[in-house]
């Protein structure tokens, strides 16, 4: 009995993910799970989002480094954020952490690279592995999707290309740790309106969290680290480690982004 | 064969759903499906909905009372609700009719408890269920996801922590049966831009459906409870009793919310 | 071991697609999943989109016609755009290609029937398979997802009602090839403002791709056919044969149909 279950187990659940930036409830996310599921009837297709603003790259490098380290060892992360199809762009397989990723080489895997060093990069190109037609405006696709689908029933990744050394990345400024200060940015917006910026908890460590500490965004600032949400009455503007590790601006009950006229750039400084 | 199979189902689906104000393609829904997924690669992760309004527990309720009764027996049904994370509302698990639910201890529940009593509540204290590193912000990845993901895999509910008597309630106004009046008020607002009452079939029992029965809701009334909305030309301001069971008013065609608006809490007066 | 998982295989794994105009994070479409799965535990239930324009049949056709023919052969894809449910109106299913579809008879299948005549239409009429208790205002939850579940357990369609001869059909404008012009139409907008057309690759098997082609939508127009979007420079107008094989209008990293002001039912012609 326990045989049989660890052979279903085994043959049975690969997890293929899905980020896009087609917008939630586009036909063309289907398009892909269809693609995925005629090669591996088996394959379990999951979303992270498809809400990624239309080709912005580094809004998908931030949600695919958020989410998906949460998910089981060996997860294939498909990733279309792809302004440059049809163009020279690669497209990419790698392997960080225990994660692996097909991706355009465009920079979309860059803060996951920042934080740990790929050990596994090939470029994909052997057409064998892809679908017999290749359009030159989805490949999410007609490559992408179809190479998930392989690697989830067992191909070698260096079937599908040759060994390369390292991923385009995109020059991100990051946050600055100066004497009794940290400079940094909004790095993402989340639906809650919440401001999540580039300073860590780690950039934090010599900080005190009362209210000798001043954090600082654009002309609003708030004095303390809180440790939750519901530390402040509703309405306040208050300043959180947040679930990711970050620093967190946020108005309790209510929406920074929205109130404070606020977005991804924006500089924060914390300062004591 | 058979054995077989069936070996595999026991093992295999156990149903997991997922009920937030996270937003639709929010990545932190994402974070708890890998969660799930890490503990119990088997479990079958179905999203309700993550469009509940930010922070509104009262459209939480409705919509799990609306939904959950039906799916499978034994279903776990997780709802991230809660605003008050990080204080000291507590995190429960119920067994409410075939279905099992793990939530914030703020009123989400409240709906299906006033329909049907709760078998059993659980006090979800014991810190080896979840995840080693709990967040101030986010125990629905850190609490709630571990603890559904290990009842999928078979741990008993009272392994969570002790037993508690009730859940919390939050006050609703429920509707009011008169002699040839019923007084309600609109609970929810669907995408099609229904008006779903509080007013159920069983309070209509006596109501006549012709037009000698007359429906108004704040300024605006129609006579007759109709059968379907194709019972009425585009336009029309029709009252019909929706799927769910409940008075609904609606306008063919086209969105009562937006054409009257009106939303949730505004008064219904069915009179005859 | 193989023997094991073939066996879990065969029994496992039927698809049940969903498309609706419930709106993304509708509890309606959770719903239909739930009773799915009451019956049918082992279906995986995907969503092809819910955010088809409120009872618009036309744009569910569209997206039917793209979506569903690359999922696997035999999957089960129900579709609920169905503005006259409770009239007299049928449900039917229908073999089309090696796709099978449960769907309202109100033209939603339309797009598909007229490219791949079906081999099977099934008027959907004997309630013993649906639920028992069938509403006048949701048959996607009493009729279509019971009727899809016991499908996907093996119930023959014969079982479902008599065979009927043809679907019901909207009128389509279909595009018109004329000497050294091609007349169509918008016929939908994707989630990036590309304006897809009714103009196919093959109508413009006779068009040059340079310059001397002329491209005309409303009062704009761009000359030549482009290979990719990146073909061009941002905020241009272009040309492309897209990725499902249809003439599209893009402006080049923004969206055409809020720049342009245009929307499905727009005339297009192509001259050269």
């Amino acid at each position: 009995m326990n045989q049989t279950g660890a052979d279903c187990e085994s043959i049975a659940r690969p997890i293929i993910t899905l980020t896009t930036d087609f917008s939630v409830g586009s036909p063309y996310v289907a398009i892909m799970r269809g693609v995925i599921l005629s090669i591996n009837p088996w394959a379990n297709v999951v979303d992270i989002t498809h809400g990624i603003p239309a080709q912005d790259i580094r809004q998908g490098a931030v949600a695919l480094e958020d989410a998906t380290p949460w998910f089981p060892q060996g997860t294939i992360h498909v990733a279309v954020v792809d302004p440059g199809v049809g163009s020279d762009r690669q497209i990419v397989f790698a392997e960080i952490g225990d994660q692996r990723y097909v991706a355009p080489d465009n920079g979309l895997l860059g803060r996951l690279a920042l934080r740990t060093k790929p050990t596994k990069i090939i470029a994909v190109r052997e057409a064998e592995h892809w679908l017999p037609h290749v359009s030159a405006t989805f490949h999410g696709r007609d490559i992408m999707a179809p190479v998930a689908a392989r690697l989830s029933l067992g191909l070698a990744p260096e079937r599908l290309g040759p060994p390369i050394d390292r991923l385009v990345q995109l020059p991100w400024k990051e946050a600055l740790v100066l004497p009794k200060k940290v400079q940094g940015s909004v790095l993402s917006v989340d639906s809650f309106g919440n401001l999540i910026t580039d300073i860590t908890e780690a950039m934090l460590a010599a900080a005190p969290r009362d209210e000798t500490v001043r954090i600082a965004c654009d002309e609003h600032e708030t004095l303390g680290i809180f440790r939750a949400y519901s530390d402040q009455p509703a309405c306040t503007l208050i300043a959180v480690v947040g679930s990711s590790g970050r620093l967190e601006l946020a108005i309790v009950d209510d929406s920074a982004a929205a109130m404070l006229g606020i977005g991804p750039g924006a500089p924060v400084t914390v300062s004591w």
